[in-house]
């Protein structure tokens, strides 16, 4: 079977979706271009939060710019850092004289990228801090670039965009993005890879009784392959090295995100999600609050990712904060 | 390539993934058991407002339970129209005294599932119009079965629950949802077909340069094939038979649904969306408002749908109104 998109060259695609996405949302962003990015349309006067990185992940993070999350989005091309100079510009669009938290996921191009752009801002006397998102348990080592950051990237957002509508310092919401990261970890697995826009083969293939453990969301291939076998099983093999490595125990609580790869279907995330609360009611951990979507995707993978943040009370009010996104709105 | 799901036995799949919903939005949706449906959590005294169908299509009709959409839905099986006890016993849920309108999309099991179930109901007393929403360009026939309803049954929900909320009557609600279902018309496109859960093989087979026009949500073959072609054409091959079938022409006004038919990545709807734009301004038609997301599914399929909705400043009022369910909430 081959895979084909709706797309016109595909070198576009980034930059028209924003543009079908600020068409849809007009009330919500507001598509710059040469470079792209967005910004919310009603700036206000607070902290702005700026995040971004490769395409393909959609809704995160052009999907969550608006009242109570991002303040800008800097997309590159699908899987692919954004420039210093994209990020530059954002940067300054962004920033309201009270500075700006920069949210960057743990990969070597962003890391660079958002750097330099942090600096460069700096040189232009914004004040600029940057919190690196490091959440998947399947890339734990002791060495190397360390883990790589996915779902818990809109743990962040959301969690420290509420308390910047709220009048958060820069310093306070640094802080307090270091403590949600800190206190989540992600692992995902793929049933099928995906597939780059304009292009007709997947990035790996998988036998019919293989699934693929510990996938990130860029079609990379994952830490080790396991017999297809129940949601259950697949869900509590996600979900039992989370809970190890937070150190969760009976009595603790925890903000769950169930998140589709791109192409799982809504009734199949709504059973994951029955598996990982049977899993966890076992072990008597409370699940606070559960998202549960596709929110952090990898093209058209087909699969999904567990996340869980120890969650108290402060979190668990900044989570529950109104917010009011193309992608999330509550 | 195989297909496979997040799924334990695929008989248990809806019921379960009810239970997932109802634990992800306790304060939205009630999951009710024996037999299988789903009620807002917290009723409201109005006339109750209620939908259900085939499963498959998630997030239709589950995810549009709440406060100003939908007060209960009924899923069958896969692709399967509920049974008659199933939907009275909704309907009996739903019911607050002030009666039920029953929105049923057009096909032969729903109509006579939730037909019987409204006389059932009436029997015992309830009041209970309904409403056949058939939308689907691709059926438009001058014998049979009339159009098969699809995604125009999403503004139906939103402008009726939202009427409702403000406390229309019965007999209001009634007028308004065949005001709605005759203001709109839809058209689909299928890049690769739908496999159900437990099975391995999708069910119609496409040539790589093929992309079949006018498909169901069932899986149900199109009306034709066309070369596959970039989104520009293909939208521009779905949006102008609507424009036709309704009369639209330079200034008139409609609301837009751009909706994913479950693989279809959120940058292709993106992209889609501003090529329907682009072909609605070249002919001087204004869109007052657009949904652009994956909320009328034919499990996992790849494609989309347009669907166009004829507006006025009571249908837009109506769609601005504050809606607060697990999958559309603004």
């Amino acid at each position: 079977m081959s895979v084909r998109q709706l797309v016109n060259d595909p070198d576009d695609l980034v930059s028209e979706a924003l543009q079908g996405l600020e068409q849809a949302h007009p009330e919500l962003v507001r598509h710059h271009r040469d470079p792209d990015f967005l910004t919310r349309t009603k700036p206000a006067d607070k902290v702005a939060l700026v995040s971004g990185g490769g395409s393909g992940h959609e809704p995160l993070h052009t999907g969550f710019v608006g009242v109570g999350m991002l303040d800008a989005a800097v997309p590159g091309a699908v899987f692919a850092s954004p420039t210093a100079y994209q990020v530059r510009a954002a940067i300054r669009a962004a920033d309201r004289g009270r500075g700006v938290l920069l949210i960057i996921k743990n990969y070597t191009g962003d890391v660079l990228n958002f750097g330099i752009a942090a600096e460069l801002a700096a040189d232009e006397g914004i004040e600029v801090r940057t919190v690196l998102v490091d959440d998947d348990l399947a890339t734990e080592s002791d060495s190397g670039p360390g883990r790589r950051g996915t779902a818990a990237v809109v743990a962040v957002e959301k969690i420290c965009g509420a308390a910047a509508e709220r009048g958060a310092s820069l310093d306070e919401l640094a802080a307090l993005a270091e403590r949600v990261t800190g206190s989540a970890r992600t692992l995902a697995l793929a049933l099928a890879a995906c597939t780059h826009p304009g292009q007709r083969r997947p990035s790996f293939e998988l036998a019919d009784d293989e699934v693929e453990f510990g996938v990130g969301i860029h079609g990379e291939r994952g830490t080790g392959r396991r017999p297809f076998a129940p949601v259950r099983e697949l869900v509590a093999g996600l979900t039992a090295p989370i809970v190890g490595a937070l150190g969760l125990a009976a009595g603790d609580s925890v903000i769950a995100i169930v998140n589709g790869l791109g192409s799982t279907h809504a009734l199949e995330l709504s059973a994951a999600h029955r598996e990982l609360r049977a899993h966890l009611d076992a072990r008597g951990i409370a699940v606070a609050r559960s998202l549960v979507g596709s929110y952090v995707t990898a093209l058209d993978m087909r699969g999904c990712s567990v996340t869980l943040l120890r969650a108290d009370d402060e979190l668990v009010d900044l989570w529950d904060a109104p917010v009011r996104t193309p992608s999330l709105t509550w």
